[in-house]
C-alpha cells in the first residue's frame, strides 16, 4: 500500500513548509519616513543572504527528503523517530544562520561558522542514517518495485556527506571563508539529481 | 499517476497557507485604556489596506498555482526546483507589502513602489517559466487527457505577466499612483479565469 | 471524482490548523526570579480567556467547514475565491481578540465589541454565501450520492448565522456583557451537529 | 472507506507540524560584535534544553497520534470535538515550556513545574478518552481489519498516562526535581512502541 508514508510525508511538508516560511519574518522594515529607504534597504544585505542561503539549504533538504520518500513506501516506529531527528535539523536551520549573519565581519565569526557547519554535519548524519535505516535488512521499507540503481547511487551521494561537512567545520579554525564556499559548494553538490534522474528516460 | 505532483502540492500549499495567515502578526492592537480606540483603530488604515492586499494577492496566486497543478500530472527535479523559486517570491511578499505600507506619501515611496513592482516582475517571470517548462517538448508533464485550448489560453494569459509587470516597474519613476492602480488592475487581470474556464460547460 | 475538492481542503487545513496554532504566542511568559509567579500567571486570566476562546471558535469554523466539504464534491473557479473570503475571515479572527481581551473593562469595550461581533458577521455571510452557491442551481458541487436531508439542515442551520450576529452586533450598543453572552451561545449553536448527525445510525 | 478521517489527520498534522516548528522561535541570537560568542552561546543552554525536551514530546505526541488513527477509520462528530482537545493541549505545550525553562533555580520553580505537570495531565487524559470513545461500543470507529491486541495494548499504556502524570503533579509539591525526571521517563515510555509493534513480523 503505497499511502503507508503519507502522514509521515504530510506531516514532514508541513514542518518544511514553516522553517522556509518562517524565514521571511527575519527580514525587517526600515523604520518610515526616512528619504535615504534605498541606502538603508542595501545596508541590510547581509539579512539578504541569509534569507536566500537558508531557503536555498531547506529547499535542497526538501528536494533530497522527497526523493527519498518516492523509494520508501512502508513505515515503522523506528522510521518516524529518525524523521523527526531530521526535521529536528532543519527547523533549527534558521538560528545558526542568523548567528552567522550577525556575526560574519565581526569577532565572533569563527565560532559562528562552527556552530553552522556543525549543524549540517548532523543533518547529514540524519539523512544517511535514516536512508541507510529504510534500505538495510533486504530493503525493509522500500516498494517492491524500487530501482536498485537509485537505491545504490543515493546511498553513494549520501555518504559523502557528513565527511564532507565535517571538512568544513574543521576548516573554519583555519579560514572562514573558505569553510563557508565549501559549504555553498556541498549545497549545490545535493541539489544535483543523482546520476539515475539525469538518464534520458527520467 | 495523478498522485505523482501530489507532494509538491502539499509542500506549496502548506508554503502558500502560512505566508497568507503569518499576515495578520501585521495588524497590531492599539494599547489598553485609551478612550479613543474607534479613531486608533482608524488611524492604522493603511496597515488594513497592506493586509488586504497581501492576502488577495497570495490568494491570487494560490489560485493561479492550484490551476497549473490541474494541469501538471508529472513531476521531475526541473520541476522541484522551478517551484522552489516560484514560492520564493510568494513568501517574500509580505516583505515588499510592508515596506510599501510604511512608505506611502513619505520621501521613500517611489523605492518602496520600485521595490513592490519588483517582486511581482520576478514572479511573473517564475510562473512563465514553470509553465513553459512543464508544457514545451511535446508537454511533457501534462497528463494525457490535458486540454490542449486550456493549456494555450494559459499560455498567452501568462505571456501578458513579465511584460506588463515591468511597465508598473518603469512607471514608478514616472507617478507611483499611476503604478500602484496598475499593479491592482493586473492583479484583478490574472484573478479572472481563463476563457476555457468560463465556457458554460465548465 | 472525489479528489477534486482535496487541494482546497488541504490549503484550507493548512490556513485553519496555522491560525489555530499561531494563538499561543500571544500567552506571555512573566518575567523570571519573581516569587509570585502564580500570581502573575493568574493575573494573566484576560489572555487565557482570548486564547481558549479563540481557539474554540476557530476549532468550530474548521468543524463546520469539514461538515460542507464532506459534502462538496467538486469545485469551481467561484468556489476557490469564496473559500479564500470565509478563510480571510478564518485567519482575522485573533486581531478582533486580542483587542477585545485588551479593553475588556476599559473605556474601547463597546468599540472592541462591535469590531468583535462585526467580524462574525462577515464570517457567517461568507459561510452562507459558499454554502449556498455549491447547492444552488441544481445543487452543482455536490456529489451525486448526497443527502438532501442534510443539505436542507445545513442550509437552514446556517441561514440563522449573519441574523444572529447582527443582532450580537446592535445588542454591543445596549450592553456589551449581553452581546458577549449572544456571541457564545451561537457559537455553541454552530458547534452542535445539526439534525442529521444526530440520528442513531450516524 | 479509509479517506474518512484523512481530513482530521491533515488538519493535526499542520498543528503538529506548526506547534513543533514554532518552538525555534524561542531561540535568541545574542548581540552581534561580542568578542565571547561562544560564551554567550553557552550562556544560553536553558533554552535549548527547552528547546529539545519541548521537541520531543511533541514529536512523541505527534508518534501517537499517528499511530492511534491508522487504527481509527472512521469519524464523527464527537471524534472531531475530542481530536480538538487533544489539539488544545498540544499547541499549549510551549507556554508551560517557557515558563519552566524561565523559573528553573528561581523562587517560581515549583509554580512552572505544577503548569508544566498539569499540562501533561490534561493531555494525558485527552489521549485517554478519545481511544476510548473510537474503541468502545463496539470499537465503532475502527476499520473492519482492526487487530484486537493492538487496540487492547494501546488501551492499556494509555490507562497509565493520566495517573503517573498525576503522580508527576503531586510530586512537584515534595521534590521538583524528582517530579520532572519523572516527567522524562513517562515520555520514554510513550516513545516506546506498543508491544504488538515489537514484534519480529511488524
Amino acid at each position: 500500500m503505497a499511502s503507508e508514508t503519507q502522514r509521515v510525508e504530510s506531516f514532514s511538508d508541513g514542518v518544511f513548509a514553516i522553517a522556509i516560511t518562517l524565514l521571511v519574518l527575519e527580514l525587517k522594515v526600515p523604520p518610515a519616513g526616512n528619504s535615504q529607504l534605498s541606502t538603508l534597504l542595501i545596508r541590510q544585505w547581509p539579512s539578504y543572504v541569509a534569507f536566500l542561503a537558508s531557503f536555498a539549504f531547506i529547499g535542497i533538504m526538501w528536494i533530497n527528503h522527497h526523493r527519498l520518500f518516492t523509494h520508501i513506501r512502508r513505515s515503522d516506529h523506528v522510521l518516524l523517530v529518525l524523521n523527526l531527528l531530521l526535521l529536528l535539523g532543519v527547523i533549527t536551520v534558521p538560528f545558526p544562520t542568523a548567528v552567522l549573519a550577525e556575526n560574519l565581519g565581526q569577532p565572533g565569526e569563527r565560532t559562528a561558522t562552527l556552530l553552522y557547519s556543525g549543524t549540517y554535519v548532523v543533518i547529514a548524519i540524519a539523512f544517511n542514517v535514516l536512508w541507510r535505516y529504510a534500505t538495510s535488512r533486504n530493503r525493509r521499507l522500500l516498494g517492491p518495485d524500487v530501482d536498485a540503481t537509485a537505491v545504490r547511487q543515493i546511498g553513494v551521494q549520501y555518504s559523502f556527506g557528513p565527511l564532507f561537512y565535517l571538512v568544513c567545520f574543521a576548516l573554519a579554525w583555519v579560514s572562514v571563508p573558505a569553510s563557508l564556499v565549501l559549504n555553498v559548494v556541498l549545497a549545490c553538490f545535493f541539489a544535483l539529481p543523482p546520476a539515475y534522474l539525469r538518464r534520458p528516460s527520467a
